[in-house]
């Protein structure tokens, strides 16, 4: 008795109970994932709120727990925070949700809490994780903003945790590029942390993506930091590790990658530098040595069936949702156009037509062109024989 | 026709013959070196001697000239001049000859100089190249000196080339570690090259060996400087670069070495620094990132074979020379002793005392301690079971 939205069993019921779960569970909770995989989500929320017999694979202790914590969990409260923030909740199955955390089996998030405007199951479909140590050195940083924002200039999206040192230094590069970047946190997406890094995740959820396991106000832990590195790891193609000492949360998520079969990727340093030395590990194992963009665009972007054409479109149109297509549709044929001409042909805001546009860029469709915005070679073809489809 | 000494031909006139053709053909001439395997060396000296009809595969411009540098070759005095310059002439099939230049084919040298005491064909069992840039960063020749450095303390002789910058910094860091060193030079061995380099070279020809395919004289050219890198590749178990542009020589030796099934292996390094940029290439292909000499050790110690035991002696005793033997046979059973005491025991000179145990050290059978020598645990069990052989 699968209760996934994708059964047909009413979505909004689904959301709340996914909702009070990202409440109750902890992300990757292996047995709570089994139980909704085998009970369904509505099941295993109402035993938890009957607070009955302990269900298979915890403790009665640990049972007791999740049942309190299931007795001050409020879905609706939750929900209206998240909205508050201009958050919403992705469930597994949902036409957003990014289909490749799917490999996590079990430790699948439950759901997820997105800030931002843009489509993430597209964003992740070309995306790469630049992940590295919090005290970087001024070599390691440098590393992270250029790598970054080559990638963001070749239409990649950065994927990194928000946290200070080389993740923010990727976030910036791909944002100082004009790209597109997303910060996962481990921690309610309403909450900045670190907090420093309030303005540079607010500028994220704006111009980007800003997403969590954890539901609003929750607040992160050692152990919600290294799971969220599993989520960080699934969502992109390949992890690129920038510097990272020995035994370094990175070097979780790059193995993490391994595991799943992403690329794994590092940023070689001096030998002198003990930052250097966890990704020094990493590259005498199974992880290419990365020097640019390109070199990690070359590996990432060997996408199989998904891009014959590595410079072509990654995903057939019809993938595209509705307000997407609308404003690859208000693109002109064969010259260039400013953000607001578009926007005005979308019928929708110029706000939304950019986010929209770095989506599609993402994609492969459009690429800037000076201040305004123009089809790809690829797109154009697509697009015509979409416009004249006899 | 093959006139290897190890046919049973007079080996004087081998030697003769082949320090002949050491002045005549350039190093690496692989037309020559078939030659040299069809007719034999005394044949093909005959030949240029006479300067008849061409040998197949060169043309008659190129035969002509070889055949005028036939005749102003005087081998007896290239002899001479060798002596004088404490230096010896090893042909293939040689007891010293190191076996594993075998690999070059009919690019093997016809013959090798060889300046020092030690037994090159057994240093070079236990040897590992470390070479790089001439003008290297004072980051470079700092990792050249420790690995060196590390090297040396574990019993492993560093090969290099006697260069400016990593070469020198690799030769010296295993000098100063009390270690074995070899210098592969692309020049006469009594000729210094680089002259800077006088000091050092002289000084490496006293504690190590300093080798080359050119007779005494000869100055080196930008083709025998590559040419040179061959036998600095055939000649040890791997080649470790430290610094290296692009299209450096030492990425020449280094691709030199995977041809022949060495190991190759590269010291990462800042990826804004050009020197690094040609050591990330190798490391993208087949070589090995390594940060220390523990680390190289783990992959050229390897050895199959020749050391089931990587602590033990890396020859059966019988390979040592004679007076290898007598210097191992002269050292106490248990305790350590001095250079003098082990020489006066031995009947050699105390110099002649040194160079042995460095070689016997290089090969596992003794260690420094304190100021003296000892036999190694896995030398005691082979020399007492040598003593009573009941």
């Amino acid at each position: 008795m699968n209760a996934d939205v994708n059964t047909g069993r009413d979505h909004h019921g689904d959301l709340l109970d996914r909702v009070f779960l990202t409440r109750v569970l902890e992300p990757g909770d292996k047995a709570g994932g089994r139980w909704v995989r085998e009970y369904g989500a509505e099941e295993v929320a109402r035993r938890l709120r009957r607070g009955g017999r302990a269900l298979p694979g915890v403790s009665d202790q640990r049972w007791a727990g999740l049942c309190a914590r299931a007795g001050r969990a409020a879905p609706h409260r939750d929900l209206a925070a998240a909205r508050e923030a201009g958050a919403r909740f992705l469930c597994p199955g949902d036409a957003e949700w990014p289909g490749q955390l799917d490999d996590l089996g079990d430790a699948r998030p439950l759901g997820l809490w997105v800030r931002g405007r843009s489509g993430l199951r597209m964003w992740a479909l070309r995306s790469v994780a630049v992940v590295g140590a919090r005290a970087c050195t001024e070599y390691g940083a440098h590393m992270a903003v250029t790598l970054a924002a080559g990638l963001a200039e070749r239409g990649w999206v950065v994927v990194s945790g928000g946290a200070y040192g080389i993740d923010g230094a990727a976030h910036r590069g791909a944002l100082g590029a004009g790209g597109a970047t997303v910060a996962v946190l481990a921690c309610g997406v309403d909450r900045p942390y670190p907090r420093g890094h309030t303005e540079l995740i607010t500028r994220i959820a704006r111009q980007g993506l800003v997403v969590g396991e954890l539901p609003p106000g929750e607040h992160p832990t050692p152990s919600r930091f290294v799971l969220r590195n599993r989520v960080i790891a699934a969502l992109t193609r390949g992890t690129v590790v920038v510097e990272a000492a020995y035994r370094s949360g990175s070097l979780v998520t790059a193995r993490a990658a391994q595991r799943l079969g992403r690329h794994t990727m590092g940023v070689p340093g001096p030998v002198t530098s003990g930052l250097s030395a966890g990704v020094h590990e990493l590259l005498r194992g199974e992880a290419t040595l990365v020097t640019d963009a390109a070199e990690v665009v070359e590996l990432v972007g060997d996408m199989g069936e998904l891009a014959p054409d590595r410079r072509g479109p990654v995903l057939p149109r019809d993938l595209l949702d509705r307000r997407a297509r609308q404003v690859l549709a208000a693109l002109p044929g064969a010259r260039a156009a400013a953000a607001g001409e578009i926007a005005r042909h979308a019928l929708t805001t110029e706000d939304d037509a950019v986010a929209r546009l770095y989506e599609l860029r993402a994609l492969g469709y459009v690429e800037r062109h000076g201040d305004g915005w123009k089809l790809t070679r690829q797109a154009m073809v697509s697009v015509r024989d979409h416009r004249n489809p006899c």
